[in-house]
Parts: C-alpha cells; structure tokens; sequence
C-alpha cells in the first residue's frame, strides 16, 4: 500500500465528509494541496483572484446546497483578506470549512515575511480554530472541522495546515463525523409560544430556516388559526417567496419606520429570529425597536431544530387543518416602460426573473422597496447579506450558481458594494456560470447621504459629501465586465432593462447590466 | 467657547500631531469623522473604494514621507480588508494610525449584524491597539496612538472609535508626543561590528533606513576600508538606487542561489537587516542560508538609531576618507527593440525612468531580473513589498503619489498581483496621481509554477495547473484600466513599451500599460 501525505489524506477525508467544492487562491505553502487535487478526483476546484470572492461563495454555496463548500487560503494575509465574507456567513449561520496553508512548522520560529499569528486572524470570525500538527493527524482534524462546520445553524470552521503535515507522508484518511442533535424543543417553552400567539397584537417573528417554503407554510397556518401576524428579519440567509408563496413582511431596516412596524405587538415569539434592534445606534434614537413592555418568548434559536419548532407549534395551536393566510398570486403587471427608478426596477424582476430563480440581494438603497414589490414574481429564493459587510453578493452569487446549476441567478448589487470583491466577475465567466447581475450605478455611497442626516449631521460641506460620492471619475461597468470576460451593456431606461434581464436568463453563462440611476 | 464633538478632537490631534492625510472608506459609524473633516481644514482625504487599497497607501505614503498617514476604516469588517496591506506594512516598518469606527458603546452589548471583535483582529497586524472609551478621551488616545505609529521603525497604530465617543461633546485636542528614543549604540556591539568587517569573507547585510543614500555611502567607504561586502536583504522597505549611487546587490528569493551568494562569508554584521532565512520553507532544503559557522553581529536593528550605527562604524573602522566603493554610473543603453522579456524590459525601465522617480516593485517573476539590470537607471527610490501578501504595489504607489507630487511613480505590477487590489486605479484616476503602472501579463500565478517544483511536486496534472492559470479568461486590462477612469494602452514590443512608459512619465495623471507576455 502507497503512503499518502498529510494534505492527500485532507482532500480524501474532505471528500469522505461529502465537501466537494473548494474555493480556492493558493500559494506557495498550499501546493501541496494543489498538487493532492491531481492524485484524487471529486474535488471541484474553483479559483478566485481575491479571497473575499472565495470565502463570499462558500456563504453562497451553504445558503443553497446546506452543506459546507472548503475555501483554500494563502497563509494569513490569504485569510484576512477573507474575513470580511467569513462574518457575513458567520451572521448569516453558513457552515464553511477554511483550509489555511501555513509555513512548516520548523519555519515558524524564523518570523519569514509571511509569517502571522493565523489562529488570532481567523478567531474573530470563525466558531472552530485548529492547526494540525503532524501529517496523521490531518485527517481526523479535518473530519472535526467539517463537524463544528455542519453544526447547526452552519459554523465557520478554520483548520491551519503546516507545510510539513501537508507534505510529509503518514497522512490518515478518517471517516464523516456527525455534527452534534439540537435536541428536542422545550415543553413549557412550546406551551408559552402557543399562549402568546393570540390575535393581532401578537408576532411571530422568523429568520433562518424558518423562511424555507414548508416553514413558512406552517407560520401561515399558525397565523390563520390564531389571529397572530407574521413577520421575518430585515436581512434573511435565505427566503422562499414569489408567487404560490406566503407573503411575509420584514421588520424594516429605518429606525422610525421599524418602531412604527412593531408598535402595536405586545406579545412576540421567535423562531430562527432575534429580538429586533437597529443595525447601528444614532444619538437619541432607541436601539431595541419594540415596544418596552413587549413580551418576547424564544421558542427556537439559529442552532435549535426549527422545523421541529413550526410543527410543533401548528400541532400545539391547533392550526394542521387552517388554511394558510398569505399565499401569494403571480403578478400579472406588464412588461415597465419609462425611466428607471426602484418601481420600474421592481417591475422588471416580476415581469422576467425566471421560476425557481435564486435573487442575491445587495441593492443596498436602490433595492429597499424590491422586497414588497416582488412578492408576485415568480417563486424564487431570496438571499441578504446578513453580516452587513458589503461585497458579499457577488462572490455569494457564484456559490449559489454552483450549488445549484440548474437554476439562474441574478445578482442585485449597487456599485459601491460592488467594487469590494468585483473581482469575483473573472471567476463567473472562467466557471460559465448562469448568473445576470444588475449594477445600480448611482455613483455615490447613497446609503451613508442618509446615514449623515441619521447620525444628526445637518446640512454636511463638501468635503463630507465628497467622501461618499463615487462620480469622480464614474466606474464604466460595461468596461469592468468585459476586462473579466463578462459580457455587458448599459441600459438607460426600463424598457432596456426588461429585454437585457430577459436576455440575461435565456442565455447561458453570466452577463452584467449596468443599470444607470 | 464652543464645545466640539470627540470625532472633531480626533481630526484636530491629528492635525497637531502632524497627521494630515486620510485614507479613508467609511460607512454609517464612521460618519461624525467624515462630517468633522468640514470644520476643521487641513486634513487631505483620500477616498478608497476598498480597505486594502486605503491601508496599502497608507504604507507607500510612510515610505516616502517618513510620517504616518491615518485611515478610516468601516468596524471590523472594514478593517479586515485592509489587514494584508497592514501586514505589509508592519514588515516593512511603516508606521500608520487606522481609525477604525465602532458601534455606539451601549449598542454592543445588543450584538447587532456589524458587531465583531474589532481589537481581536487588529492586533494579529498591529503593534498598539485602543478603544477609546469617552469623547473627552478620544483626543489624548489618538495623540498616544500618533506616538505609537512614529516609534521607530515605525508601527502600526489602531485606534477604535465607538460611535457614541465620536458623537458626543467634550472632545478635548492633544499636543503631540514624541516617540521614544531608541538610544544609543552599545559600544561593545561596534567594536564586534568593526572586528568583523575584515576582508571578503565579512558581510555587512543592510536594510531598513541603512539604503538610504547617505547610509549606502557609509556603508560603501566601509567596505573600501575594510574589503567587507555588501548586500542588502531581498525585501527592502525603500532603496535608494541608479546612477550616482551605490549599487547594492541583494540576498536571492530562489533558496539555491542564496545559499550561493552567501556561503563565503564567516563573519555578517547586520544593520537595519535581519539573519537571511528563506521567504518559505521546502522540504530538503535548510532555511537558513548561511554557513552553519557564520557568526552575526547584530548592530542595529530596525528599531535602532540605524544612520548612528553607520556612522559610527564608519569612525570605528577608520573609513572616513575612504573613498566609496561601487557607485554606479550612468548606463549609455540603447532604447530597448524586438520581443518583450524581463531584458527588454529592464532596457526599457534604464532609458526612460525619470530622475527622482519612485518605483513600486511588485513584478514577482517578470521582475527578477529588474534589479541587476537597473543599477544604471536614473536614481530612484525603489520600493519594494516586505511582507509577501501580494496586492500592496497599486495601493503603495497612491501613497507615494501623494507624499512626493513633485516625483513620478511607476508601479511594475504582475498581474496576478494587481488583481488583489484593483480598485487602486479608481483612486489614482480621483486623485490625477502620476503614476505610471505597468502590468506584466504573463497569465498566470507564474512563481507558483516554480514553487510547485520547489516544494517537490514533480509533473503537476492538469487540475493543479489549473489552479495557477489566469488565462481563462485573459485579463483585458486596457478595459479595465479605463473602467475606473486611466488612460491605458497594450504593448507587444519592447519599442512601444518604451514610446508608452514615455509617454506615461511625461503627461499628468495616471497611465496603464498592458505589457504582453
């Protein structure tokens, strides 16, 4: 029997745990890893110029294939440049299993240029920090880290691989560990939810896997039979919606709009949610958003088993037989006509994305009114950034094409959270992948022009407006696209809008449309 | 007397402590900065459209100012991306003040989507790091963390700024603090140091601060004085170089030719450098590359008083009036024609580099042979990536542009490389920098090709070749280039590579030239 090295012993147990996509920007301590992919078939391997892009699709590839995609990383610096999309998966509660090539162990102790504390890199951002230490114990280290991975609600996994584990033999491959039962709901805690939930003064508030379509479907019973209203996250992982769906509002991402949206419920239950606060803190404004004497009743957390949690509160509030309330007809709006401003934006995607479409939401202001404005458009599912970090939906988007090749993608983005990771435009047309992505040029990071106003900056100079206006020069996307083999064109009016989406999904591989606001 | 807010405070200590350039990309919590920067003038901002291209200006500006810029970075995500570029500049010894906003103090607790570990991830990449805990604060914290940056090499300085401390009144300015002194040289260590340089078995390794031009000439009267050699380290921080100077070889990257260049020497004195070691590690082959007998006397370190210990060798070894060997004269070549390669090139960078300019060396394998073949270049400041995370030539370059507009910049980048980071061309469009890039297309991670031999993989398959092509698809860099608002050109020959870096140095604002390989 041939020996196999520390980093063939880590593709094969990868590939044993069922982790067979790697997103991957190696460098010199990670060719062995590379060298592995030749000795043993079933990896998919795809690279990335930047490693934003690469840790941004292992989030896009949990949130539609539900298990962990692997990134390879160069040393620290390879990692902290994935950090950004490690904390949005993190919030998000996407499993990712992060290999990180370090110097050989025996190197460390020279302080070479590339030399970096990797663990303390990684800390912030992960559940699960380990470096091997000997070619043997790669792959049982593995097998662990692809558990802490797959534990619910998905965890952000970081293994370090020494040069020499990864390139000395002994290496030992090791069988699929199962990640850890959430256990059963609790009884009294099942008993209080179902008391709450008792007309419309009371919530039941969703987020993570309760916005699959069977949750969402038992909320809506919930709701019939007990008067309660429903309601998700402002940023959600993942949401089934469209036509032949519940219809389910958002808690709103404006403070006055979000405290004016949950004022009236007395009685709030959560399932797969959080209690509701801002997203930032501004002076004199409150950060919880419900009212004070709201009683809230956490049924189910991220990690707890929440379709558990759903039947049993259908079965608990008597609601199996309700007619779910909600479910939404298909729009039937004509193709948009005229300038294009968010309404006839919002029109377009109902008039062509495609059934069974997955949307990758970062239309940051451009996009806020999309939400209720598409929930007659075709049953798609809907993804948010739900770590606030931008740069997340492009290298998202290539994930969830490659979790899912039979199903088109289209990518909502604005510039500004664009050029983050716009790197991740190469890897879409290397891999072909079906993904049209929609930049929203209003050259600027209009987000903030409100957030100065928020914050209690009245009238800003400018030298402050200049810091938040991205028109000098303004980005030419069509230019971008094509310097990374996208095709590409610039629309100036709905109508153009409407034809190039269409076009976008009909044909295979990626396009961009540059959407000029 | 009015009272002003702690972002203000902070703007005016940096302003007094002579900070006044930011490199900034903010967001919501950073806002009460970006609205200080209209009341208080002075502070030149810089607008980057992604971290790492902020953080790695902020190096380039050091290198070239000697005094530290400041960034403004969006929480920990933010700094995130800028963390590789900060790792950079840790090793090369540049000292920069990052602000880094946080949410309001009371809103942390509420664990919001943006809220990560903000101290935790700078400190793997920084040498001090505070939080700043009330407004009135604020102002004497960010005068210690000026102080910080300045102490020599120079650090990395992290400042957190909590929202509700940058909104709220009581901010009080802070005089400047000077750094501390790093005190004198131990007279033991000079007289080792002067015992040692003894003929052509004694090496004199320098980097740091020691390749100035003043120093280079100290070290070169040493050498003539004593038959010593002298070479500096493979990564230098900045090196001043070309006619008139002291040419200066460096310890090679490839671990068999160092081992060549160094094995004479028995005796190694270092100043401003460290032990040579290898940049990794590869199996069978030693990481140190000297004799096993060599005996180091460390004289200074890059914290030291580097231009005392040069000068004070100079008195000990009696090299005052000797007259310095190896400046180098001004080479008579020819405008380089035919085929583009890393000879024609470097013909090309000798005829037309203008005097005073400032190269940015990120040409990982095109570039290798730059070095020798540019003794007889005009003198420059050549500026060279200390830390190995690729993407830190393009940001640099900015950074230079603005501590020197008076001098031109040429950024000679592999396009492996620049792709890190490529935002930086929007900047330097913004900002109408000098600078001249040159992108070396050669399609490929191409090191990495090398170093997959290196670390022993021999006849690599076509999946892990895969992994380390970029031509599929080629990069158009001329579109891209033009996307963010730089004139760009592509050239196949050594002749109008020439006629375009020409053309480059001579006409304001930013060029790209797409050399093809």
């Amino acid at each position: 029997m041939t020996e196999m090295n520390g980093a063939e012993s880590l593709v094969r147990t990868m590939l044993a745990s069922d982790v067979d996509v790697c997103f991957t920007n190696p460098g010199t301590s990670e060719m062995h890893f590379v060298a592995a992919l030749d000795h043993v078939p079933g990896m998919r391997s795809v690279l990335a110029l930047f490693e934003g892009v690469a840790t941004g699709a292992a989030d896009g590839y949990w949130r539609m294939a539900r298990k962990p995609a692997s990134t390879l990383l160069h040393l620290g610096p390879g990692l902290a440049n994935g950090l950004a999309n490690l904390h949005n998966a993190k919030k998000a509660g996407s499993g990712i299993l992060n290999i990180v090539g370090e110097h050989a162990l025996p190197h460390l102790e020279l302080d070479a240029p590339l030399t970096s504390d990797i663990e303390g890199i990684a800390r912030p951002m992960s559940h699960w920090v380990e470096t091997s230490t000997s070619a043997a114990d790669v792959g049982a280290d593995a097998a662990r880290a692809v558990q802490a991975a797959m534990t619910a609600p998905g965890q952000v996994a970081t293994l370090i691989l020494p040069g020499d584990t990864a390139w000395t033999d002994g290496g030992i491959v090791a069988g699929p560990l199962a990640p850890p039962d959430p256990g059963a709901i609790d009884p009294a805690r099942m008993d209080a939810a179902a008391a709450a939930l008792d007309g419309p003064d009371s919530l039941l508030l969703l987020g993570g896997t309760a916005l699959t379509e069977d949750n969402l479907i038992r909320a809506a019973r919930i709701a019939a039979r007990t008067g309660c209203h429903l309601l998700s996250e402002w940023s959600n992982a993942r949401m089934e919606r469209g036509a032949g769906r519940v219809a389910i509002g958002k808690v709103p991402y404006p403070i006055e709009q979000a405290l004016e949206a949950l004022k009236s419920y007395r009685r709030i239950v959560l399932i797969g949610a959080r209690e509701p606060i801002g997203f930032f803190a501004y002076p004199g404004k409150p950060a919880r958003l419900t009212r004070p004497d709201a009683v809230f009743v956490p049924l189910a957390g991220a990690g707890d088993d929440i379709d558990a949690a759903l039947d049993g509160l259908v079965q608990e509030t008597g609601a199996a037989a309700a007619r779910p309330l909600g479910l939404h007809d298909r729009a039937e709006t004509p193709a948009p006509s005229g300038p294009l401003n968010p309404d006839s934006i919002a029109a377009a995607l109902v008039a062509t994305l495609p059934e069974n479409a997955i949307v990758i939401d970062e239309a940051i202001t451009t996009g806020r009114s999309f939400f209720p404005a598409t929930f007659g458009a075709a049953p798609v599912s809907w993804l948010n950034n739900c770590g606030g970090s931008i740069g997340y939906g492009l290298p998202c988007a290539i994930g969830a094409a490659i979790a899912c090749p039979d199903r088109k993608v289209a990518a909502l983005i604005g510039d500004g959270s664009a050029m983050y990771t716009v790197q991740a435009l190469w890897t879409m047309a290397r891999e072909g992948l079906d993904v049209t992505t929609l930049i929203f040029a209003n050259h600027s990071y209009r987000i903030l022009r409100g957030e100065l106003t928020n914050v209690g900056v009245q009238n800003p100079g400018p030298r402050a407006i200049d810091m938040l206006s991205l028109d000098r020069p303004r980005l030419g996307w069509t230019d971008m696209a094509r310097s990374m083999g996208v095709t590409a064109e610039r629309v100036e009016d709905a109508a153009a809008l409407t034809r190039a989406m269409q076009n976008g999904f009909d044909t295979p591989g990626p396009c961009l449309i540059e959407v000029s606001l």
